[in-house]
């Protein structure tokens, strides 16, 4: 307490309001038991009685978190560029983050965590711990979070905002409405954690690099060629491919150059993550190839054989997992959608369209949310190495039956039907309204839902006190931060937060923008309109409508970027397909001197977007000298003296051998 | 001495052969001279006086061997997996080699080189060095070697042949004639380091998988299917493919297994190179980017703008090289080939023909040895990192030439006249003689030349001795190996060693059976015969015919990955487009329901192709675990002391800013 004054509160815990305890029975109320309980773990707890609900702000002073940290064995960045675990005696030995502090906001949360579920007891018989009328036993070496979170003692754990932190970002971030280019990345990375913070500069960059494609497709659109027509839709199309594919080179060197700046270590994650349980217990119970290992120190042929053949079984197991969901996809909602989009094309009267559109947004909303049950269940069999990956997984399976339904009616408009005028119209409604109408349900929904929610308590608050005046006031921000809505996937939310819809939000986007392209240039110009207000309405959303989220490991776009160069080579051959069958008006479907042309064109553009990966390094040079430079200074610094360790260590070694 | 009971000679200097040297002259004998200065160097002479030249056989012993590592700066791996700088004090924490020993051969060699180039006139005043009549001032200061390289007194340096082991390989490796797939690989990396260790791997599991394409496409060949003839040449194209695939990615992982083996430093090479200087002095004064990572610390954002400006400037000057050679072979190279195989088609005469082949074949060698020229002055003027970029940027550029000299006559009987009899037997041609004929000159011309030189030698022996008897006999083995031809390359030689025309010979041979695997299944049988001949006369030509190679630090395939994976992708399309024309026997070029097959077919299989490296990971998953587990292991046994390290000299850095 005395190093570190501003001691912020950053996890909440809420119990239900209790019943006037008794005299004599303080000690046993659960709610004191646990307070006294944090206290002992090293922690410092705020209790706030809220309306209905009493909330626990819990604080971690440094050594705390130092103490969990090294129980942990939580990895970290020394300065000499090796990851090694962390120990409170040699602090000066660790990588400060970019603000000066010495944990991460991920590593932070991960000691709470940690600090608060290695709760036990310690005594030597059963503690008795009263709610309300009744009584629980709370059993020797039971883990007490776990144990009220199963009696429904503990309604909910969340992150607590940073007020301070959270005004300045609302300030500097989301409400610079003119300066949409500049986003304050390091202070959001320091709030939020990576993942997130990688989420707004990847927007930021795309925002960005969607102007040039905006202006030319405005150009192209509006300004009329008269006989080069024939020659500026290819030349739009070659340019926004190349476009296409240096963006997602040059973003690989943007989120190079960002983790440079950030102190994050990989491992930790991998090694360490069975033993750290998620805020909600998400953690499963993993086969964790440690007895493996141990194998192949033993007997290294045959241990390698056991290895491979797991590696091998995972394989294949994901595999299979994938071809099944791309089986169902194609088997079971490739004919409905196509069924829609016939019936719509055959159907005349608009009412019956209407009544038809309806049944198919109820039916595709129980189409999604069964699908990511299902890739939820199929990627829980997979051995997926960290949480991460195990996102990734999901985002694939999920991501293909967003494509089939968002896309298939457009391709069958466009190249079964060529009927271009349908297809302009169904580009324009989708980028358009439904984008707007997105965002708008995207940042009201929430706040609807937490003015709904603050009505409700204060309904009960007032049934519950009819006698006194109309005066009701929320006591504190705590128990408004707990009406709000928590950050999370409208499917498959064990896996995936919030950003799993941002994310899938811009890769719908990109993929409808980028294959048909030649169709309605003008798109590039709506998208970068609208994705310049969704910085804003994201920023917006995560500052003002919701709960904190809780921090995410990964530092990459993960799966997501995979998708964005598979909607790119999609758009190679859509666009082509389209240009053909714009030109061959007759129909003959002829390998006349154009189509050979297209195809040519295509293969060139297909070499230029697997070369172009060669040709620009996904790390910048500077990135790479940087490293080189920091830890190699840092190491001749020492090399003495860790030679001496290394052998020293390596005698005793050989000495305890010969013993 | 004491340590290292079994010295090898392993390096040789060879200096002509003086006149009798007078009384009172022997000090200033360059060769006494050389040979002093070389053993207070460290190193230990042997000198062996031959038939014209005098030999001087260098072995250094581990403590010299050690000196030079240190002040080379020579990075290597610890037992914690990290690689600090050598220090011969705390040898016991350094990784050993596979075989037991400290350095590996490449390192020795950098160690030779360094303690050769290292001797300088040390004294005050310059030297006399006599040479037969000759005089010869070494100044204050001056290097010895490049000074007696420059005068032409040292002939040749070159590594020496360790013939124990010679020995042991030729009988477990060369001689090996039943058992082809298996070879000592780690023997081979111990006695010619990793990039020759890495090429007999490669052929080795090349010719492995080849079996499995050789054996169907016989099948395929010699047995008629009837009506079902229409599918079974597009099944083993497709078969063909995945193989190839597959190969290329399983190729990594054997890679990635390889060098789990040998404990390889990469930092190496890139940091220390320019102040190695390679055995014939073609280390060219490099810009070298350090001032550039000064001015990074320095001013960060100034820093990363210069960085970036550099890094572009030598992207940019690349792909204008690219682009000139690339350019140049379009537009000189083809119009010729082109003009060669159409004159070849239409000319009728035999005799005329043959004339014609022989000016065609006198032309190519002239095009491809300019070709080698120009693109090393070009591939001077860029930034290469270390030698083996460099290298690879000229096996990108040289092949470039081949590929068009090798394929475009195939590619015109096979595209533009449809003339698939004499695709065949253009292939057969290729294939059969001219791979028999190469392997035979391969071996052979070396073996001549060597002959020829010892006819040589012993010519002027006996003229010179003419009264004595004819018994003239070698007495030295140094001095045959002296007289064996050196691994050096066809074209490009100051970038490139032997490996160049091995690989390059397996890169035309693998385009070559899979660019036109339906127009000749067979031809995967011929290869594989070939091959398993091959590994076999190459290990001879190594073992026996040739001097021992200047050991190389890559230890990958390096460029003719990239190569191949190219070579796939053209076979995709060149065999779609085979079987498009064997299928349009009308010549309509309509698209009808087969050729829309066939297209489909080729973007299924070139999503395939890329998709594959994201299926199987480049590095097999126990590959990873061991290094993990072994890293971390030794780091948990340091953790403790590592960071005391660390943290203290933190605390030093501090308090000199403070001062």
């Amino acid at each position: 307490m005395k190093e570190n004054v501003e001691l912020v509160f950053e996890i909440c815990v809420v119990i239900p309001k209790r019943e006037a305890i008794l005299k004599g029975d303080e000690d046993f109320d659960c709610g004191n038991v646990f307070a006294r309980e944090l206290k002992n773990a090293g922690l410092v707890v705020d209790r706030v009685i809220g309306n209905s609900d009493e909330f626990f702000k819990v604080a971690a002073p440094l050594e705390t978190l130092g103490r969990a940290a090294a129980e942990l064995r939580i990895m970290k960045r020394t300065h000499i560029g090796m990851d090694l675990q962390f120990d409170m005696v040699e602090v000066d030995a660790f990588v400060k983050q970019p603000d000066g502090s010495l944990f991460s906001w991920y590593e932070r949360f991960q000691c709470y965590c940690h600090l608060m579920h290695g709760i036990v007891n310690n005594s030597k018989s059963s503690r008795i711990l009263k709610f309300n009328r009744r009584e629980i036993r709370w059993e020797v070496g039971e883990h007490l979070l776990p144990k009220l979170e199963s009696e429904i003692i503990i309604k909910q754990i969340f992150p607590l905002h940073d007020d301070k932190i959270r005004k300045k970002l609302l300030k500097t971030w989301a409400l610079q409405w003119w300066d949409f280019t500049t986003q304050p990345v390091d202070e959001i990375y320091a709030y939020y954690g990576s993942k997130i913070a990688i989420y707004f500069a990847f927007l930021g960059m795309y925002t960005q690099w969607l102007l040039f494609p905006a202006v030319v497709g405005l150009i192209v659109y509006f300004i009329d060629y008269g006989s080069a027509n024939l020659v500026v839709l290819p030349a739009f199309f070659i340019a926004v491919i190349l476009w296409a594919i240096m963006f997602s080179q040059f973003w690989k060197r943007k989120n190079a150059a960002l983790l440079a700046r950030w102190p994050i270590t990989y491992g930790n994650a991998v090694d360490e993550e069975y033993k750290v349980v998620g805020m909600k217990g998400n953690a499963q119970p993993r086969q964790n190839p440690m007895d493996l290992i141990k194998l192949l120190e033993a007997d290294r042929v045959k241990g390698k054989k056991v290895f491979t053949k797991y590696e091998w079984f995972n394989h294949l197991l994901r595999i299979r997992n994938d071809a099944l969901i791309i089986i169902s996809i194609i088997c079971l909602q490739l004919p409905f959608e196509l069924a829609y989009a016939h019936l719509y094309e055959v159907l005349n009267k608009d009412i019956i369209k209407f009544g038809l559109t309806a049944i198919y947004l109820a039916t595709i909303q129980y189409i999604t949310k069964l699908g990511g049950k299902v890739s939820v269940k199929l990627i829980m069999f997979e051995h997926n190495e960290n949480p991460e990956t195990r996102a990734d997984s999901l985002v694939y399976k999920v991501f293909g039956l967003y494509f089939m339904q968002t896309y298939i009616g457009i391709f069958y408009h466009a190249l079964l039907h060529r009927n271009f005028g349908t297809l302009r119209k169904v580009l324009i409604q989708r980028l358009l309204i439904s984008e707007v109408v997105q965002n708008l349900i995207e940042t009201s929904l929430p706040y609807i839902n937490y003015n709904y929610k603050k009505y409700a308590v204060r309904q009960n608050k007032e049934k519950e006190e009819k006698g006194s005046a109309g005066t009701f006031q929320f006591t504190s921000r705590v128990e408004k931060e707990f009406l709000k809505a928590s950050y999370t996937a409208s499917t498959g939310e064990e896996l995936e937060d919030g950003l799993f819809d941002d994310f899938l939000e811009l890769a719908l986007q990109f993929g409808m923008i980028l294959m048909f392209a030649c169709a309605f240039p003008p798109a590039f110009a709506m998208s970068a309109l609208n994705n310049i207000m969704e910085i804003r309405t994201d920023a917006l959303k995560l500052l003002a409508m919701m709960k904190r989220p809780v921090p995410r490991a990964s530092a990459t776009v993960g799966a997501w970027l995979n998708i964005f160069q598979f909607l790119i080579l999609m758009s190679i051959c859509t666009n082509c397909a389209l240009l053909a069958w714009l030109f061959d008006e007759e129909g003959k479907w002829k390998i006349e001197p154009g189509l050979v042309v297209i195809l040519i064109m295509e293969h060139a553009l297909l070499l230029i977007k697997f070369g172009f990966s060669r040709l620009v390094p996904a790390e910048p040079a500077w990135v790479r000298a940087a490293r080189a430079k920091n830890s190699s200074q840092a190491r001749d610094m020492y090399t003495k003296r860790l030679l001496r360790t290394i052998s020293g260590g390596e005698k005793t070694r050989e000495l305890k051998k010969i013993e």
